[in-house]
């Protein structure tokens, strides 16, 4: 007899999201377990009490959540709790702090939707932010060039430090930064690409309409910012592939519809086995099927 | 196909009501999220995680509750809920923060039975708390003369002040204050009047037998303290409608079947659609539904 | 029509338990409701709340279980909620805090499986923590001897004197106290005894097999610590009644898998009625009952 599905919430925040809730309710949760303020140093106990509860065969209906709008944190707690594990004693684990894997998954298709990802050539806005960051890493894994933008150039060079170090030299070819301060060096930076993705906070608008249409290459803008103003001056957060000459618009709510299928559909996996760990890359491969499946 | 009916219970406490949660899975709530020290200032992003996970056709599964012992926080907490909504994007909302509302409407439920409402005139004891400020909004909208009686005379003063400047000045004609500090101002504030209320704090008698039994006028009379001693001496906490000599009584108890009839129709009318605000006066609306349904 | 059966989690620690979550939703628990940082101070709306809530036939639809690594703040809380109860109106409790109570159930009924109870003369090391208490406790009860060891004397000598004044002048004369901060202390109080059982903190090993071996009256040992090191040098985590010379030994998930059937008939059995209150004594007899039905 199969045990309920079991979902332990782990969020950073004092007040665990209420999103990630509902979409883990919507996904066939049966008991969702709502753990606030988690950190890289409260987590032992409560990962124990996930992998030594249930037989190995019913292992797979505990999975964990890892969420919360402190995404480095978030980051440090799913390490931490693969290194909590017991060799194959272990429960399938989902990083998406503040839906931000999700949420780059989802961009990321939607440029694919209109051009192979080996030849985009991107300007990143606000590329140092959770989104942004991830974004930047799906599209080099997937054979992209990327140009980090930031209002910093301090912190778009150390993002593209790190990537590096990380990933190794074999990307350092296909980044480049930038800085996104002023008009002329976004004008320049912009020069060339066909993809511009604005992945800012909130509040900020990153990419004036003038210097948009200025650009004859691009052919595709994705806005992921849900909350007016946009962060890229003109694209409505509904927009979903809509041409304006030869570009085709996102907004935020038009990326939103893959985003939420690509997040229910993460979750429903987590109860398909017992070893799953769905981070930024896993979670582009999981969308990547639903948009082939939508297309056949 | 249906998603689960999903309650957000927010409450103002550092521990949510267990009372409140039991009611919500009584009736018929499939998953609570429970979340304690809600504030105004901390309530936006479960708001936005409310409206923004499931489509406009499904947004009547998700409903929100705010409760919780501060109930004026409660109150500030509903209308910033309101003001985050996006016009139709939003969820129904139930305030009843300590039970104040449900206790309140089933109070005057239970006068209605035997007096019309606009031929009421009550003195309320205790007017200054949760339920007695309630009380006083209810049976003044249902056409009632009240008396807001207090032992601190200038806080039923305010209260009376705030009620006429929200509610219009066509009720000044119809309120009016007392102290209940002494016997002598409780024998004369009794006087003339066909029902009194007790809505005190629990622990304290505001009014002894001697001065209730020596009052002619009187046809109904309801303590609303379930823990002794009663706050109307005399009546016990299972009264309900015992008669003593021309005037019924009603204890906490005698009052509280129809308080959770009320509390679990409320909570299944939230999911019958995503845009209901029940607050005092349209949880009475569904208490007199269910008088009325029980009468034919 | 039968409400559904609600736990109510009371939790001594910041984060409630993973560990008696799951389980409790394996038990068949529909609505758990977790509740952190719970002492005898903040217990009582809660309690209230589960017993005002339905009425006296479905009250045993709701049950609270009182866990946490606080052991002591665990009991404190048991009898304070114990207190609260208004005679009738009450609701089933489980105190298990850190699994005290079903852990040393189930570490007496493996020596009963080989061992009749009032005939074990036994060394408990570690005696004075939450698990090495209630196992004396146990075994004094159904007629054991019992050596308490603890590396500080002092404190094996209080809690001697506390077992004694609780249980009656009748148990003096089979408890005994000893230290077991060095070898020869450990090897002379270890003369005589057919069992022994390591009670202690993880990380500490309180027994060298060279002592272990050389003793030939042992006919049972027990180690209770699941994380290596083991408390008793050379039992391993998993053994179950593995034989060593004349001696049978088990690991901490040898008897983890009793433990486990305990702790989940317990939860079940709470829902059978409203009066349960399952401290360690009726949690042996549920473990007795469930040892008689496998041998049947």
């Amino acid at each position: 007899m199969s045990q309920p599905r079991v979902l332990i919430q782990l969020d950073s925040d004092p007040h665990p999201s209420v999103f990630d809730a509902v979409v883990a309710v919507d996904a066939g949760v049966e008991h969702l377990l709502q753990y606030s303020s988690i950190t890289p140093g409260n987590v032992q106990a409560l990962v124990h009490g996930a992998i030594f509860t249930r037989g190995p065969d019913q292992l797979k209906n505990t999975a964990i959540f890892v969420g919360g709008s402190d995404v480095a944190v978030g980051d440090c707690t799913g390490q931490e709790i693969k290194r909590i594990f017991f060799g194959p004693i272990r429960v399938s684990v989902m990083l998406d702090g503040n839906g931000s894997n999700t949420t780059a998954a989802a961009a990321v298709l939607c440029v694919a939707r209109h051009l192979p990802l080996e030849q985009v050539n991107a300007l990143i806005l606000g590329s140092t932010g959770p989104v942004g960051q991830r974004v930047a890493r799906l599209l080099l894994c997937q054979g992209a060039s990327v140009c980090l933008a930031s209002r910093d150039n301090h912190r778009a060079q150390e993002l593209c430090d790190s990537l590096i170090e990380r990933f190794g030299e074999g990307w350092s070819a296909r980044i480049s930064t930038a800085s996104s301060g002023d008009a002329s060096s976004l004008h320049s930076s912009l020069d060339g690409k066909n993809v511009v993705m604005s992945c800012g906070a909130a509040g900020i608008q990153l990419l004036p309409d003038k210097i948009l249409n200025s650009n004859p290459s691009l052919c595709v803008a994705i806005d992921l910012n849900a909350v007016p103003p946009s962060g890229i001056e003109g694209i409505g957060a509904t927009d979903r592939a809509v041409a304006r000459g030869k570009r085709l618009d996102y907004g935020a709510i038009g990326v939103g519809g893959l985003k939420m299928k690509i997040h229910r559909e993460a979750l429903q996996l987590l109860f398909s086995r017992n070893d799953l760990f769905l981070d930024a890359e896993q979670i582009l491969e999981i969308g990547k099927n639903i948009e082939s499946a939508l297309k056949s």
